[in-house]
């Protein structure tokens, strides 16, 4: 059994804020501190160049990839870590599209993250305009994969709705039309049990500084499932790929399997702190969490319908079909977010309308969630959010 | 003047070390692990997701890129800071390439730093393989600027020999001849004065851990030239690269000026370490910088000329020509730098028989030079090196 009364002390929450946010950054690990200050002090600090040996950093993006790997259903040595989510899905996306060189559409719905979308733009135009990236709505999308599309490139769970994608029955539909799938997990993984393996995802990508809690700005991980692993074509075809990196040949040779998909000198500091996070899921069922997270998200809808009917759901009504976040619509929402997070309640808010309300077992619990519908219901019913300066934008919400 | 013996006071070195290598990863300068450990604890850990907006975060690539831009002539909001080395060269190259598209050959040299010849490999291949890289010798890159080269992409110091490409004429004649630049400015950035603006550079890509001492994995950065920085193609065209990220559009539009060259979300903790490390560039003068790196570097190879005949020198001997590192080659090169290190002086090695010595003079003084050459002394004539496990090969050296 999953002790979520221990996990939450594992974080660090500071007082007074009730944080509905982690499916955007996730919330500190107490681990995390100390853990970087080590290797700043301890390992960059007095092993200086001999920390790529001494301190094990040439093998972390590895390493922690395995360990991201085991709740995503990745076996050990198919999961890398670095860069970006969007160099992630640049380079999946490349690579599939490589694989599947007699088909020319990329097919993918609008409620994909949008950088996804620029990403599969760019790749698009740098290979010469000869692909198309067709966009439908979520719904749309089963009956679209025919024998046409070359990738199926989707977002499990909507970073708008939290509508979640059947990403077992959509991959076999898709390798049953022969096209290859990469599937971006940055409000899956940590979130809900996924299982790349048992799903036969071709790729998956994602980010961890949502519900993995590295911390903003945390290194991607890349999933290449192996019988593509040894095939896949590097189009960022850096040292760190390289098959022997320190022998300095003038020409590229893919490393072997996922070893290919690093590019660059690996970032330290960010997966050490990576690291330290990741410790917290150390004896976590991702079964209980996602159990959990049904709980904590049914409660909010039920009270928050309950007492703010001015508030429409985005989300899918069915908890099945929803990730671990809810989504609420209001014209002002964007006025009635910041008005909640003055407040201490932190949530964020997407355009055009969207509120958006991310639960994390881990660290929340039903209390918290009764206590954020109480101000909701205040500063909606009262109006605490009609304010010149809550309708001032800032830059990020 | 700038004070050197104030600026090694800026770094933690640790007891018995001399630390010659600087031109692989800097030393630590004191004010990371607080400035660190502030942004995790302060920032991350009480403002959570607010840290976007309330720490500055977000805006972030820009303000540490104009920093990194003072040190290398490039004028505020030409320079963002992010991901890797490998991905800026990517980004460099492939907009390089468009903005020229009747040309087909790139031009470089089998002195840059191999991953900027792969990764320019793994861009042809996307590219659908049209282009040519075309490898010379160093000194033949001259001589073969001609009307048929659409990008020359250099690295001014070879990381082997520390030989320095002349930037500014080998520009102005790529220039004269329709060419566009790419400069890899990794052991040029914090080694000496680079000015970027002078030189008329289109693109420039460099990292951060070496001079600059941002730390194992610091972010990279990118300059574009303002003429060029408007109509530059973003190949990896991300959601920060965006015209208005947060309005979540579905079709790309790529950002004003050098805010396309950013791609996925930044990596927070590594700027944070990065901002800390420039700090120690507060009144420094890159002139006197070069000049002490000289003088340190003639010492050394003086010195090493006169008591170990063994090493042959693998840099060009005009200081001019020179970087801020001195190699030596020697068939033994490897045992003898293991047994070096062993003994508290710490260079690197290079492939097949090159012993590499950065010099660094914001952390070194020629006492420190006098005692390396000791320890090499005792090292090469008294055979120290030849131990079996000096000559068992680690991962990197």
């Amino acid at each position: 059994m999953t002790d979520f009364s221990k996990t939450k002390t594992l974080f660090h929450l500071p007082d007074g804020v009730i944080y509905l946010d982690g499916n955007s950054l996730g919330a500190l690990p107490t681990a995390v501190p100390a853990r970087v200050a080590h290797m700043i002090e301890a390992e960059w600090g007095k092993e200086l160049i001999r920390g790529w040996n001494n301190a094990g950093w040439m093998t972390m993006p590895r390493r922690v990839g395995d360990r991201v790997g085991a709740l995503i259903g990745a076996p050990p040595g198919t999961v890398v870590m670095g860069d970006t989510l969007s160099i992630k899905v640049y380079q999946a996306l490349a690579a599939a599209i490589a694989l599947n060189p007699r088909r020319r559409v990329i097919l993918s719905d609008n409620g994909n993250f949008p950088s996804d979308l620029y990403i599969a733009q760019g790749l698009i135009g740098t290979l010469g305009g000869a692909l198309e990236l067709k966009l439908l709505d979520p719904e749309a999308i089963e009956g679209a994969i025919d024998e046409t599309i070359a990738v199926l490139m989707l977002t499990e769970v909507d970073y708008r709705t939290g509508r979640l994608h059947d990403m077992a029955a959509l991959t076999r539909k898709a390798r049953d039309a022969g096209a290859l799938t990469v599937w971006d997990l940055a409000h899956s993984a940590g979130a809900l049990p996924v299982d790349v393996t048992s799903a036969g995802a071709d790729f998956a990508v994602g980010c961890t500084y949502k519900y993995l809690n590295g911390g903003p700005g945390a290194p991607a991980f890349i999933y290449v499932a192996p019988r593509n692993a040894g095939v896949a074509l590097p189009a960022l075809s850096g040292w760190m790929g390289h098959q022997a990196p320190f022998a300095f040949d003038l020409d590229y040779r893919a490393g072997a399997g996922i070893e290919r998909m690093r590019v660059g000198t690996p970032p330290i500091l960010a997966l050490a702190a990576l690291d330290a996070a990741l410790d917290v899921w150390d004896g976590v069922s991702l079964q209980e969490v996602r159990k959990a997270s049904i709980a904590l998200s049914e409660l909010f809808i039920r009270e928050v319908e309950r007492r703010c009917p001015q508030l429409t759901l985005a989300s899918p009504r069915r908890p099945e079909g929803r990730g671990s976040q809810v989504s609420f619509r209001h014209p002002d929402g964007y006025a009635i977010m910041r008005a909640m997070i003055d407040r201490g309640v932190i949530g964020d808010f997407r355009a055009p309308d969207a509120l958006r309300f991310g639960f994390t077992p881990l660290y929340l619990g039903e209390d918290d969630v009764r206590s954020a519908v109480e101000i909701l219901d205040d500063v909606v019913n009262n109006r605490r959010w009609d304010k010149d300066d809550y309708r001032r934008k800032e830059l990020v919400t």
